[in-house]
């Protein structure tokens, strides 16, 4: 069995304490937290800590904290030449402390404590120094999913980008929509369909293919009069911009 | 048995008259097109003509052509007082000619003629100028799908343009991230899982309770970060301006 400790007490700690919790390939030794009320309830399951210099010997420690502090808690372990990995999408394996052999297992979903994720097909981005804890942290990773990608640091940063476009900015036009409809009595579970078919859509099709809509078709009344309807200068912004972007990509056609 | 005649040859059309075929409650007695070519398939089923002047007698008339051209297919009918209706998210009842009684059946959904849609949990989306009118249709469009909502005029163009937020500018974030992928050898369906749960996540949560990322958590380091990577000034001034919006809808927290 692959011996694990687990470093932190949040949402990812959460769902990887639970995920591992139902893989009897692993066995996940020890939690740590600076904190042990985050984690007391591991403390049923496996062994609890929050003295750092008193953590087990392991196959793999996963610092899941805070992005500004993964650094910080890697300068802090009490041994070296260790395989130690943090999990996230945004930190350079580089940042973690060189004592010890580095790598990062990033699962790339939004997690949220109240939550269940189903680790099962979710993506998972791996990179390590060492090519033998490459593979020992794929086959480590493919316990758990079977969509384990090797992804190094400067892919990661860009996926963490694209994120914040397809995920982020996504939720700001839905809450948009939303605002838009309850200020004019319309419920907007009306869109839910049309929301479902638009994320549909590009699971076949590439979304420059399924492009569709006034800006697209350079319909310019429709445009206009769209402009005139939203009811503050951040939207009139927002659509103006975007409106652009899209005439932009597949070129203004002469009407 | 509910007489139809259905005038188009569109997408719209085409999947109308799929839907019509499958239900014993309707009888689409005829089709039109200007062009006979677009509807020819229709012919093994059902009476076609491209002479406006031919129209049967029916209890319902759906104008399912062009926005552009609704007007003007409603001038030429050659009769009054019976009940017409056209199917566009963005035209006014009252663009049709007064000499017949008017209403609207909406079907709040993207079709393309590839790709079959499940009318039976379909938003559509109904209005009428006169009152028996408004509930002979309810009872049509509720043969169609179980969610029929009655919408005026004015509403209608909220929901138009509320889909364009939520699906043509959605879209378009999508294409960015897939082009950010791609760019730098990052298969774009690693984000499949993501932007799925981001769809999902609206559906329980409105999406002012879902967002998250780092302009809602005023992560100015991770912003500028971004702003650095992004390849060029279209993407950056998307990912201010929206970046701004997010902080602006939650107020910017002091650090
Ligand atoms: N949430 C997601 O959707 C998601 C997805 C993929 C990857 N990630 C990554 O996973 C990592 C953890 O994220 P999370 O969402 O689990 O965060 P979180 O829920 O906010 O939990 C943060 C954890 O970090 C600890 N921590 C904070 N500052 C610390 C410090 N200075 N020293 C030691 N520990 C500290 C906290 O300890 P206390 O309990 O004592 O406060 C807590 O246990 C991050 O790198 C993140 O980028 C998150
Ligand atoms: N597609 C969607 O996702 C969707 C969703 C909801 C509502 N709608 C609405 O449904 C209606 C039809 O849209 P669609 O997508 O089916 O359009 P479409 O596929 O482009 O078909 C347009 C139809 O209109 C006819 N037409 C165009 N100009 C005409 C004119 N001057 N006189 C007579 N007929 C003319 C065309 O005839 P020819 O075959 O002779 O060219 C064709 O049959 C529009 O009001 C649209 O807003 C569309």
């Amino acid at each position: 069995m692959l011996k694990v400790v687990l470093l932190g007490g949040g949402n990812i700690a959460y769902h990887l304490f639970t995920a591992f919790g139902k893989l009897s390939s692993v066995n996940l030794i020890q939690c740590y937290n600076r904190n042990i009320h985050s984690i007391e309830e591991f403390g049923k399951f496996t062994q609890i800590t929050d003295d750092i210099n008193s953590l087990e010997k392991a196959d793999i420690y996963i610092i899941a904290v805070t992005d500004d502090a993964i650094g910080q808690v890697s300068d802090m372990l009490p041994f070296s030449d260790n395989f130690v990995v943090h999990t996230s999408g945004n930190v350079s394996m580089y940042s973690m402390n060189a004592k010890n052999r580095r790598g990062v297992l990033y699962p790339l979903q939004t997690f949220s404590k109240e939550k269940l994720v189903d680790f099962g097909t979710l993506p998972i981005c791996i990179e390590a120094e060492d090519e033998k804890d490459f593979n020992f942290l794929k086959a480590f990773s493919s316990e758990l999913s079977t969509h384990v990608y090797e992804i190094n640091s400067e892919q990661r940063k860009v996926i963490h980008l694209a994120a914040v476009f397809v995920n982020n900015f996504v939720n700001h036009l839905y809450y948009i929509g939303h605002e838009l409809c309850e200020k004019n009595n319309v419920p907007f579970n009306i869109l839910h369909p049309l929301i479902e078919e638009t994320t549909h859509k590009i699971m076949d099709l590439a979304p420059k293919e399924a492009q569709t809509g006034p800006a697209k078709r350079n319909d310019q009344s429709t445009i206009n009069a769209h402009l005139e309807q939203l009811p503050n200068k951040n939207y009139k912004e927002i659509y103006k911009l975007l409106t652009a972007s899209i005439q932009n990509t597949y070129g203004r056609k002469k009407l």
